[in-house]
């Protein structure tokens, strides 16, 4: 029973948490956000204020990219999804991937600035995740298509065969459209 | 697409709270919590310091009866459960009892001392919750016994049949033997 542990990744600021997940006969349990133990492990005390649950149906549901400007701490409560996120940050990490299978062993902290996004690896997935902010319907903020060529993410399940929103599948520019986000905080 | 609603329970302090799920074809995405807005309904600023989910593989899986001195916000990210509540509290609400199906609309803000317990409805059910204070292993506090003949709770799945921990199976008291908690706060 090891405790967590936490690894850094190419994004900056961008940190793996993998958790201290007991299984038993009824199922699991995992301290999903502990802000003592996580401090202590380096993972910035964000002081999340809201906790949005996003249930998606079927494998291969995908959303994003989205670079909202609030820190995130994300991971699963059902199935498994692949996340992927991409600095949109002014600076020279701008355009950088970090991809990582989120299982319920996984979590990952994305700070502000950074795109969001996953595709579900099995049905009835429950994607969980806390932010620091009240989310604002008229907030404004970078995305990227999900498709860009670029980036190119190795998106597990074909994007064409995929559910994904009117929004996501439209409205996102390519990299070298994306306006910059404000560059990270030191 | 009513917003939030919040509504209070024989059980002081102890209050159901309606959320506002979004459907589309992806499936569903909710603010499980939102301080803001549900501290404006009412819903104590108890201030979460920390995410725990348990998931439970089969229908007929309980968990309970356990009275941790934190708050806790409890609600589901998949599947469904029937929760039940107990006040055990010292006061003229000692024993009280409140039950309610925990479907992706339905949230609990459980005040400490009062009893807290599920049983789930569907397989693959992941049930989540905040709490204010981070677990200690050795926090003492009280718990009873889920086939307490004078709460009798009306479990949907006989006890039975269910998937049960050895220790709540064992180890917790009936009503008459239970050390109250300290009264509630006024
Ligand atoms: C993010 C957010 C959305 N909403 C509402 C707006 C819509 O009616 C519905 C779904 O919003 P959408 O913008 O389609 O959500 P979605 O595409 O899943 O994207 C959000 O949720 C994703 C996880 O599901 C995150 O990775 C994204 O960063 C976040 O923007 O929920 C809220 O009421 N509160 C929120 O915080
Ligand atoms: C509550 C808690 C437990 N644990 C550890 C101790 C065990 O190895 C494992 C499971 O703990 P148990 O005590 O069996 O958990 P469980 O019977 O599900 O009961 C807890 O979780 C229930 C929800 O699953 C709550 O309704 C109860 O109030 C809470 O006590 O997780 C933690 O590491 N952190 C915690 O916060």
């Amino acid at each position: 029973m090891g405790g967590i542990s936490v690894q850094t990744t190419p994004v900056p600021g961008l940190l793996v948490v993998h958790l201290d997940v007991r299984e038993d006969p009824r199922g699991w349990f995992k301290e999903n956000w502990q802000r003592e133990k996580m401090v202590a492990h380096g993972v910035p005390d964000f002081g999340p204020v809201q906790n949005n649950i996003s249930f998606n149906g079927r494998a291969g549901t995908t959303r994003g990219i989205h670079a909202e400007p609030w820190d995130k701490f994300v991971s699963v409560g059902s199935g498994r999804a692949f996340g992927a996120w991409v600095d949109l940050r002014a600076g020279d990490s701008f355009g950088a991937v970090f991809t990582v299978e989120l299982t319920p062993w996984v979590a990952v902290f994305v700070p502000r600035g950074v795109g969001n996004s996953f595709q579900t690896l099995e049905d009835a997935t429950s994607y969980t995740y806390l932010v620091n902010e009240h989310w604002r319907p008229d907030a404004s903020y970078a995305a990227l298509a999900l498709d860009d060529p670029t980036v190119a993410i190795p998106w597990p399940i074909p994007l064409a065969q995929s559910e994904v929103s009117a929004k996501d599948l439209h409205d996102n520019p390519r990299l070298a459209e994306v306006v910059p986000m404000p560059p990270r905080r030191t």
